[in-house]
C-alpha cells in the first residue's frame, strides 16, 4: 500500500434506471447523505442520468434536478458515468441487455436484479472478468443483509457445508399471520397485498421462484458451483393450510419456506420448500417480512445473520454500499474483483444429489381417514413396509380439525428416512381408498 | 479500476507473534489452505517467522518449519514481512509496544488484541493514520461473527442507533446453564472452566471488562465517537443467583449479560450488564458460547448477526480474512484505510448521557421480606412515592424461594422509571428494617 492519506478525493459518476422503491429511495438517499459521504470518505457522488419507464410517475421527488434518458441504453453506455446501477430487473430483455453493454463500455454495474443473476450469473462474470469490469449484487439477496459480502470476503477462505435460509418476506410474511392469526393463506396474502409486501400478481413470492433465484446465487458464491436456479427444487406455499402450521406446533415446530443448499458426497441439493424447523431455532423466529441465513462452515460452525430482506431503504442501503465499495476500487486503480469472489474457471460443474434418496431428519404426514376401524393399522403396516416409523402421533387434535362425524385427522411425526419411502408409502395408502382428502407432507429440516 | 486479471500473483509475508489457542490455530489454518488460497486469490501467504513466550509447549505442529523469534520485537521490525500479526493479548507491555514498532517501520498489522483497541484504539488509530498503515481487527470483538466489517463497510452509510449485544461467551455458557441444569453460579463456572469457555481466573469475563472492551470498540465504530473501555459501566454476573434466572423466565424474560450501546439526545450510554430480554428475542435464543449482535440503524431497522465467539478455528478464521483482505489491498498499492472506517478527527469527542435519569422499560426486584403484614402494603407505598408502578407482581414463587418461614420473597417487575428512582425506593425499603436479604434488581433491555 502507499503511506499518506488514505482516500484521494473521487467524484463517482452514477447512472442509475429503474425508479421503482428502490431507485427512487437510492436517488433520495444519496442526495441526503452526499455531504457525510464526502467529508468522511472523500467520495463525492454524482447523479449523472436517471431513466425509467414512466417519467411522469410521482416519486416523492423532483426528478428536475436529474438529466432524464428515454432509453436505459443510452445511459448504460454513456461516457459519462463511471458505476450502472441496474434496477430494472427481470431475467431477460432490457436488464440483461443494458448490464451487458455497460461491461462492454468499460463501466461497472451494481445491481439489484436476483433473476437475472440466478438465470445467468455465470455468463455474466464471465462478461466481467474478460472487460475486468465489477458486477456488485449485494442488494439481490437478503435486501439489507449483508450475506454477499459475508461470503465473498469473511468466509473466503472457509467450507461452506450448508445453507439454511429464509429468503422471500412475503411468504414469512403470510406464513406468520397465518401462525398468529388463525387465518388461512388467501386471507394473510391479502394482508400482505395491502400493507405492499405482496404484490397484486404474488406467484414468483408465494410459489417461491423469488427465493429459488435468491439460493441459487448464495450457492454459486458459497459452495462455488455453477449454481443456476434450474438446479432448486422447488415449491411454494399456497396449499398450506393454518391448521397444519398449528398441528406443526403442536409438536414443537414451526412451518418455514426454506431455501437449503446442503453439499452431500453424492452432490449438492437446493430445496425451497415448506420445511418444518424447531421451533426454537433461530430461523423459526423470525417473523414478518424478515430475511435470515444460518450459514454452516467448517472453521466457525454456524454463522447467522437476518434482517430486512425486502424495502426501499433496506435495498437502496445495500445498493449505497455497493456503490461505496467500487468507488473505493476506482478511486485506487484497483482491478476489478470476479463475481463469485473467484474467477470462473475456479467454479465447480454442478452435480446434483439424488433427492429422492437423501435421508431426511422426518417428516410431518396428516392424513384425514375414514373413521373406521382397522385405518391406522393399515397405514401403521404400509409405512412400516417401506421403511418409515413412527415418532410421534396424534390423533387428539379434534380442535383443529373439526372436520365431519366420519373421518378423523392423523397427524404423525416421522423417524429419520427418505422422500422415497415416504412417498411410496402414501402411494400405498391413497390407493387403499380410505382417503378424505389428500394427504399433507412436509419435511423436517435437515439440521 | 484497471482492466484485466483480478490480481496480479502476489506474496506476502506474515510474522506471527502469539501462539495461544488463536495463534497456533492460524498457523495451522494458513498451512493447509496456503495452496486453496493461491490457487482462487493469487495470494501465496509465507509465514516468515513466530514467536511466543514458550517456545517449547506442544502446540500440536511442527514449529521447526518456522524461523523463530525470541523477541517478538525483532519480529515486529523486520523488513521481511508484510504483515504482522499479534496474538499476544493485553492493554499494556509488549503488544502496544510491538503494534507500534510495526506500525512504525511501515509493515500492517492484524489484531485480535480487544483490551489494547479498548483502551488505546483512538491512539492507534493516529498512530496508523500517520503512518498510513492499516490495523485490522476482526478477530478482537465476537471472533468469527463478520461484525468489524459489517459496520466498516456495509453500514458505513448509516445512522446506528442502538446495539445490543452478547459479547462474552463464557458468560453466556454460565447463565445457559445457570438455567437448564439449575445449579449455581460456582458450580456453571466449574463446568465453564472444565471444558475450557473459562480461564482458571475467569474475572476478566464474569466482572464484565472482555465484554466492555469489545463493546467500545463496537461503540467507536458504529457510533463514530471517541469512545474508550473507561465509558463502559460495567456489573459482572458473579452475583446471579440461578432462583433470580427462573424467576425472570416465570415473567417472560431471559436474564443475560447485554452490551448495550445507544445513543441518546444528551449523549451516549453504555453498559454491560446482566438484563432481562424477552424470552422470544433473537438474542436471548443464544445458548452456550454464541455470540450474537442486534444492530439498529436508520436505514436497516435492526440487523442481527450471531455466531461463535470464541475458539481457536473460529477466530483464526477472522484474523485470515483480516489478513486477505490487507494482502489484496496491499497487491494493488492502495493505501490504508483508517481504523475506524473514517479518519479520527471524524470522530466526535464522546459525551456521556445521564444514566441514573434514563427511561427503562421496567426493572426486576426481587425482595425478601419478612412474613409480616403491612410489608407488602409498606413496600407499594414507598415505591409510588418515588414513582415506581408495578406491571406484574408474583408472591407465589414459593418452589423458587423456599427460604425460612419467616419470611417471603416478593419479585416484582415495574413499569417504565429511571434508575434514580428504583434505587431511591429500595434504599427507603433497605432503611426500612424488613428486608431480610440484599434486594435484587435487574433491568429490562431498552429495545
Amino acid at each position: 500500500m502507499k503511506a499518506g492519506s488514505f482516500l484521494d478525493y473521487k467524484e463517482i459518476r452514477l447512472g442509475i434506471a429503474g425508479l421503482g422503491t428502490v431507485g427512487a429511495s437510492l436517488v433520495q438517499l444519496i442526495v441526503q447523505r452526499a455531504a457525510q459521504i464526502e467529508q468522511q470518505l472523500n467520495i463525492r457522488l454524482k447523479i449523472v442520468g436517471l431513466s425509467a419507464r414512466d417519467k411522469q410517475r410521482d416519486r416523492g421527488f423532483d426528478l428536475s434536478a436529474f438529466t432524464w434518458f428515454e432509453n436505459p441504453m443510452q445511459l448504460a453506455i454513456s461516457r459519462e458515468i463511471d458505476i450502472f446501477v441496474e434496477l430494472i430487473g427481470g431475467a431477460e430483455g432490457v436488464a440483461n441487455a443494458v448490464i451487458r453493454a455497460a461491461l462492454n463500455n468499460g463501466i461497472h454495474v451494481v445491481t439489484a436484479n436476483k433473476a437475472l443473476l440466478a438465470h445467468s450469473g455465470v455468463a455474466l462474470a464471465n462478461l466481467a472478468e474478460a472487460v475486468g469490469r465489477e458486477i456488485s449484487f449485494e442488494a439481490a439477496v437478503a435486501g439489507g443483509v449483508p450475506v454477499i459480502k459475508t461470503l465473498k470476503e469473511s468466509l473466503i477462505a472457509h467450507k461452506v457445508t450448508k445453507i439454511h435460509a429464509i429468503l422471500n418476506g412475503t411468504c414469512n410474511y403470510i406464513l406468520s399471520r397465518m401462525l398468529e392469526q388463525g387465518v388461512s393463506f388467501a386471507q394473510a396474502l391479502q394482508s400482505a397485498q395491502k400493507l405492499g409486501y405482496a404484490e397484486s400478481c404474488p406467484n414468483a413470492d408465494v410459489q417461491g421462484f423469488d427465493a429459488a433465484h435468491k439460493l441459487a446465487i448464495l450457492t454459486a458464491l458459497a459452495f462455488k458451483k455453477q449454481s443456476s436456479v434450474q438446479h432448486v427444487s422447488m415449491r411454494g406455499i399456497e396449499d398450506i393450510l393454518e391448521q397444519d402450521i398449528r398441528a406443526a406446533e403442536h409438536f414443537g415446530y414451526r412451518l418455514k419456506l426454506l431455501a437449503s443448499s446442503i453439499e452431500l458426497e453424492d452432490g449438492m441439493l437446493q430445496i425451497v420448500e415448506p420445511t418444518l424447523l424447531p421451533k426454537n431455532s433461530l430461523l423459526a423466529q423470525l417473523g414478518g417480512v424478515t430475511n435470515g441465513l444460518s450459514i454452516f462452515s467448517d472453521l466457525l460452525g454456524e454463522l447467522f445473520l437476518a434482517g430486512p430482506g425486502a424495502g426501499g431503504a433496506a435495498t437502496a442501503a445495500a445498493v449505497l454500499a455497493d456503490i461505496l465499495a467500487v468507488a473505493k476500487k476506482q478511486a485506487h486503480n484497483v482491478p476489478a474483483e470476479p463475481l463469485f469472489g473467484v474467477e470462473v474457471k475456479e467454479l465447480e460443474p454442478y452435480k446434483a444429489a439424488d433427492l429422492q434418496c437423501q435421508l431426511v431428519p422426518g417428516f410431518y404426514i396428516r392424513l384425514c381417514v375414514a373413521d373406521e376401524t382397522g385405518i391406522f393399522a393399515d397405514v401403521s403396516q404400509k409405512m412400516a413396509k417401506n421403511n418409515v416409523s413412527f415418532e410421534s402421533i396424534a390423533q387428539n387434535l379434534e380442535a383443529l380439525f373439526p372436520g365431519g362425524t366420519e373421518e378423523k385427522n392423523i397427524v404423525i411425526i416421522t423417524h429419520e428416512t427418505t422422500r422415497q419411502n415416504v412417498e411410496q408409502a402414501l402411494k400405498e395408502i391413497a390407493a387403499a381408498g380410505y382417503l378424505r382428502q389428500k394427504y399433507q407432507l412436509y419435511p423436517l429440516a435437515i439440521l
